[in-house]
């Protein structure tokens, strides 16, 4: 039984029956944002015959979903009027401008849920049961997905991520943008520096994507699109900056090495690389958010992880970096970790 | 947008990614239980190999599946090595007494989960996608699963039953346990009083499960079946104690109304019924696990609930019954209610 004893109060079953239970948790978000309920929400009044009417659903439902989605706070409850939580009202009402709601169509996309379903055989075997590359099979449809739905959370990022990339540099400079999505990492460096010209890279129709934000960023004329895999095209460098956001985790070290390499190899002398990652702490288990994302890993890649900083610094030095720094985001769980490419000559 | 601010500290979008991938941690929890995980974090020495060896698993799954299972409660970590959390020591491991791992089973049935795929759905319309009566379809095979998946999360809860529903009365008796289901609450009646005589009601098949627990308890000399529907059998009292558990919330008020009306009616007087139930505060949103059973209901009913206290007073009262009393269970989210078919003429 090991050496963990009952201290203190009696343990009780609840947490094993909350974690059982904790699908419905998702459940419970998934219906709430498929019926606009967060938007009813925020018009109020917000008593159950009102919500019910709002969004076209039963009093029963409304009633008991309200009451589950305050349980976990998504909601609060006073005198039977349901109200915004601070989450829902900033994340989940879609007037608000830094609502995350669309994330729910890639978290809760198929090809990321269904290999759960089969959890004990991707634990037996190492690597994810969708066929292929996983999640990261070449021309996955689901990226576009991915660069439309995620883009509102990863948008907050962008600034803390441009302005490490950029701190120290201007001027006239080419940034690459590797599985660039939504766009916005690259587009946010365009904007701080009007002489910066992007280079994004991803399959053909995730840069359509990407172009329409730029477009709308208004930098689409400095704004160039290379199709393909990061693996096997020619980037064209040199590069003053790279972006590698959201990227390496799907993969395992050797195979993020010598991709670094390549990056590095694109890099002119005291050009950088800057990746986006959850990096959990070196016990592997905290923070919660970063620490658990090696779990979508397991299930969706056939070898990817949420990799430390001493891992990610391993790869970086083993690529040819000279100098690796972590910058974790405000408010956020990721982390950017910027290699220097080795000093410029005239320094 | 309501009336929610951001007081304080800016919230963050972690508390809706936890939830939109809270699933995770229900996959996660099935997966170990169906690898016998828990049984090898007992044997030792919990170091990612040995346990790899132990469950016929990969590292690479085994390393990232216990750091889950740590970051949930569910192990602990120390120097790279995964030990019991007191939650995963009592109710995980095969070997405690108080194991409840087979509730996954139940808890993860096909019947209970498919309608959360559909959960905007049931919210419009304000019952299940199941079809028929749902989750309470006659003869849903279902209830063998729960009379043999369920039994040990229901055990702590049959002594404290037992001696409420008792309480004051002895002697020769006659009991009804209607949805008997593992039988472990009459048979605990017919523990505590040698004399009382018990009626198990409940579908045939599952009467076989309550039969079995019956025989194993030595009762089974003082143990009757009665198969078929609670609605639909004569009860052929009078009987002192009528048992009711986990049965309410299955059904809409007007329903339990007549249930309790025919239990009444099976009462001599000066008896009792007994019901066990998931009861939240008349706020319906708390306790959390009390409160958040009405979800299961919604997506598994077509009209069930988790009923207050003043609920089932409610319906107690217009079914006939002249006193009630609650009695939350301790180090559990049940409560167990008593109505009281009046006084008999001798007092």
């Amino acid at each position: 039984m090991g050496t963990a004893t009952h201290v203190g109060s009696a343990p009780t079953p609840a947490l094993v029956f909350e974690v059982l239970t904790s699908y419905q948790r998702s459940a419970a978000l998934h219906a709430a944002i498929e019926l606009d309920l967060f938007r009813a929400i925020g018009d109020g009044p917000g008593d159950v015959a009102s919500l019910a009417t709002q969004v076209g659903a039963s009093e029963r439902g409304i009633r008991i979903l309200c009451d589950y989605l305050t349980i976990i706070g998504l909601l609060t409850k006073e005198d039977g009027r349901y109200r915004h939580s601070a989450a829902s009202a900033a994340f989940l009402d879609p007037r608000s401008p830094s609502c995350i709601a669309s994330t729910a169509r890639f978290l809760g996309n198929q090809l990321m849920t269904e290999p759960f379903q089969h959890l004990a055989d991707i634990v037996r075997s190492g690597h994810t049961t969708i066929p292929g590359e996983g999640a990261v099979e070449p021309e996955n449809p689901v990226w576009v997905e991915f660069a439309h739905s995620m883009a509102p959370m990863m948008a907050p990022m962008a600034a803390p991520l441009g302005a490490i990339a950029l701190d120290g540099l201007s001027g006239p400079m080419r940034v690459l943008d590797i599985a660039a999505g939504h766009g916005l990492f690259g587009i946010e460096v365009a904007r701080l520096n009007p002489e910066a010209r992007i280079v994004a890279l991803d399959w053909a129709p995730v840069l359509e994507v990407a172009k329409g934000n730029a477009r709308k960023a208004g930098v689409q004329d400095r704004y160039e699109t290379l199709p393909g895999s990061a693996f096997e095209v020619d980037y064209g460098g040199p590069y003053d900056i790279v972006l590698l956001t959201n990227f390496l985790h799907h993969f395992d070290k050797p195979t993020c090495v010598g991709l670094l390499k390549k990056v590095h190899a694109s890099l002119r002398p005291g050009g950088r690389a800057a990746t986006l990652e959850f990096v959990p702490n070196e016990d592997r288990v905290s923070p919660p958010m970063a620490a658990g994302f090696s779990l979508t890993m397991l299930a969706a890649t056939p070898s990817g992880d949420a990799y430390t900083l001493r891992e990610l610094e391993e790869m970086y030095s083993q690529s040819g970096f000279e100098r690796v720094a972590a910058h974790p985001v405000p408010n956020g769980p990721h982390t950017i970790v910027l290699g220097h490419a080795g000093t410029p000559a005239w320094r």
